[in-house]
């Protein structure tokens, strides 16, 4: 195997999205309780439902992956009430994901799977989705925070 | 060179980032003229001052990059005042991309580069704050224009 055709590896891969996580982590810990689950602008979700999103995209989409499973996108499967509830699945799916990450051999990622039955891409494509998904939604929950007058963490920081 | 070792190749990831600078080129026809330079949240940046930082950025990261110049960061370097005029730097911005991309080899991406004289990291996580750092400012104008009365283009449509 040479490195050289290497333009990401999976570990730095992971590393990256669970930098990304543990930075979404902070802007759900930025929230006050009751904003959490009540405010929101123009229409849109409350950053629980998107946490929700997230939350039901992340470990089961790689549980997916790695068992070949196409089972269905189910979001709140369990319906959570408090943010410490949010962040005690929050580090459960961080495991999970390490967990399945490393079930993955290089040469998988290039393998087209049906995820949740309905998105038939390449594993990598899958994969870039459910982080840039997930700073979508957070880039939203910034300007939540800001429009409470609360500050955000730095973006870079992770 | 053996692509088993390959997460996402050169051309693959090149392609990833211009479908996410298409949407943002949508997020930015859909503001109206005037919202796009004067409508903000929570104290926050308009969308064209966003528009700006990654203007800043995508381009001149990648002509800094392929001809090793540490040029420090500067944003608006022409000062743009029409939605048309932000449109017409896209594209350019698009092309220039390409141009520089094509001539990064494989093995340059782990290479580390001082990006803007002060983001000293390998190629490869400089791109990647690139195209984050678009995703969340343009999750933000998803904000901007739900609040505004706009649907916004579907988030997966690159």
């Amino acid at each position: 195997m040479n490195t050289i055709a290497e333009v990401i590896s999976p570990e730095k891969l992971l590393s990256h999205w669970q930098g990304h996580r543990n930075l979404t982590r902070r802007v759900i810990e930025a929230f006050p309780e009751k904003d959490f689950f009540e405010f929101s602008i123009g229409g849109m979700r409350t950053f629980s439902a998107l946490t929700s999103e997230i939350l039901a995209m992340g470990a089961p989409a790689m549980k997916g992956i790695v068992e070949k499973q196409e089972t269905p996108f189910q979001e709140d499967s369990e319906h959570l009430t408090t943010k410490a509830a949010y962040l005690e699945k929050w580090d459960k799916a961080t495991e999970q994901i390490n967990y399945y990450w490393n079930q993955l051999k290089v040469e998988d990622f290039q393998e087209t799977f049906n995820l949740f039955g309905y998105y038939n891409f390449p594993v990598i494509e899958n994969i870039l989705y459910l982080i840039d998904n997930e700073i979508h939604h957070r880039g939203q929950g910034y300007v939540y925070l800001r429009a409470l007058g609360i500050e955000p963490p730095h973006f870079w920081e992770r």
